[in-house]
């Protein structure tokens, strides 16, 4: 049966800082460089959400958008949209947030959470038009 | 040998509903929303197509990409540009054209099209810039 | 005192057909082509709706940017997202919906409806992202 | 003799929050709602900076890009990127960092610096892709 | 009466370089940097044609906007896609192709060519999405 | 252990043509067209870099994007930068500068240059936003 994967792209806006409390101030900088700025810095994070399966044959949907956008909604925005994510954030808590581990992050509060018979197959976040992260999740890479 | 991904981008738009003509109205609305308004709607289509193999020795091209948008248009965009999707596509008819039936009819349309040694890969199709569905085909997933 | 342009953009998505109803088909699909198709077609349009002035000295805003979101939305938006231009929005009734006359008709919508001082300076509206019409109200021209 | 403008786009990403000092917490998070969180959020802000003036004869340049880029990163990006609006940058000191006081402020870093015979035309300063604000100088409005 | 502006956008490509013939490689080379390259280097160039005027009260059309896209290939576009402007183009011959220079050519191949009762507006031709110009043409700036 | 893919965007503009020095005028143009103009074309390239790896338990980075960023500035971009692909570029000497032959012939200045654990995963490589290709390296297709 063929499977599809379907694709919905959100947006939040946040602050961070990149650094480790363990490390010196010195250490930090030179790791992190500007990135490491104590009084914060933030962007424009775009985040596509992409999962899989079988398009229902009564519906023709794979999963319905609407409620994809807002189970991501419900899951990650509401926690991060116009907020701190060093300070703010529970499940970010003790996390460096390079969009590495925010990405990882965001995948782990997402999974498990479909509908039956549909995968979460992809996240992509965009820290900016230039710099982005895809994270396919702990098993075997899939894309 | 190097195998490589050439990618095509086009454009259309056209008109559709979501709906099943043996739901009654109400249930067309409560799982279609809006997109089953039986007015129509309508939207920009992008579609990116990918095909693959080795670049040609002689002219270092998978595919001359003229020929892939000639191909494009006469098997898809001729038929559905500036149409109503519900109605006046032959390929179409009897489904319900949501993003995911959309896309693996326009998969049927190209597969088997290709010069010898290129393979259909991958077809892209965008809604909005919001929402996109990828495809690559009935076989196991390879993207 | 110094005067500030503050621009939101909005998306919406429509199905429509440009024709009289007072010509031929024949005449119709001569001027509109494949515009005037009887069965429709559909556009993701993009508004981008400008207002000026001077900023408030005790906010800093021109406008509060959530407030002039509302009020497209519920002016124009609400109206028009997933409708058919030419037989669901009493405020197009009897007109051809080509973007200058929509663009227009969209303006009227939203005169008047802004703050003490605060001016509707222009309206871009997009078709597609190669089409676009600009409207900057009836006065004499200022943009 | 024929004028043109001639833009030039840049990047930056940085901390703010909206509040002004003088009113309470409720206050503030009243008229600026999320954006008034203490603990900052942030955004990726595009700059396009605009001059105008009669093309050079010899060169045929109405001002050489690279300076542009030149002057707008060592007056004000330079200081504003990965930084914090409220806290870091002394030209924005005691003001509300809202788009509309932030791209006036930009101005008066760069009105007075351009060479001889090019004007300053425009600055449009995006916060998101949504939202954004165009300034043309104090002087009566050009653009 | 109310006067709307539409605009077409368009792409194209092209090899140049910046340089003048009566200078020595070395000021050349001084002033355009690395786009004086005597190998040439090139871009893909998108233009957008701004035209004005009254929407025709049958049509509803300032003009229609397949007219003017034919008009821009014919008088612009046939003669610059996948050419070297400092060449192959007649009407750039003894120019140094400057994007200001090439605007105000580009105009000038399309001013007077317009039907009764529109006006040649604006062109905005961007070299890279980081670089553009715009021209309004050589009488009173009027955008 | 999650794998993460981190990408960074960066631009670059260059002169080329598609011609066999061993094949006729005519025979190039009959296969080539346009693009195996003697007098060159040209492009603004977009690259996308993709590398792979698990995100340092330190650092949270899989790699530093700023040092992507100068690996791929030092090995690609310095030498193609407003060069002409078919004259200028020693590691480009006796290729057809399609995009297939360019990527993969970028992707040998990257291979093998990359951190240990950090695995080079994809690079994509846009001649125009309607024509672009991927490049998985020589190895069975990952992506």
């Amino acid at each position: 049966m063929p499977r599809v994967r379907v694709t919905r792209l959100l947006h939040f806006n946040a602050a961070h800082r990149l650094y480790r409390p363990d490390w010196s101030d010195d250490r930090n900088a030179e790791v992190f460089g500007a990135c490491a700025n104590p009084n914060w810095h933030g962007h424009n994070y775009d985040i596509e959400v992409t999962v899989a399966g079988e398009p229902d044959p009564e519906t023709g949907y794979v999963m319905d958008l609407g409620e994809l956008k807002r189970l991501v909604n419900e899951r990650v925005i509401d926690d991060v949209d116009h907020r701190n994510l060093n300070l703010e954030v529970p499940w970010l808590d003790g996390l460096n947030p390079t969009t590495e581990n925010f990405v990882i992050a965001i995948w782990d509060r997402l999974a498990g959470r479909l509908p039956e018979g549909v995968d979460l197959e992809r996240i992509v976040l965009r820290e900016t038009p230039r710099n982005f992260v895809e994270y396919t999740g702990p098993g075997p890479d899939r894309s």
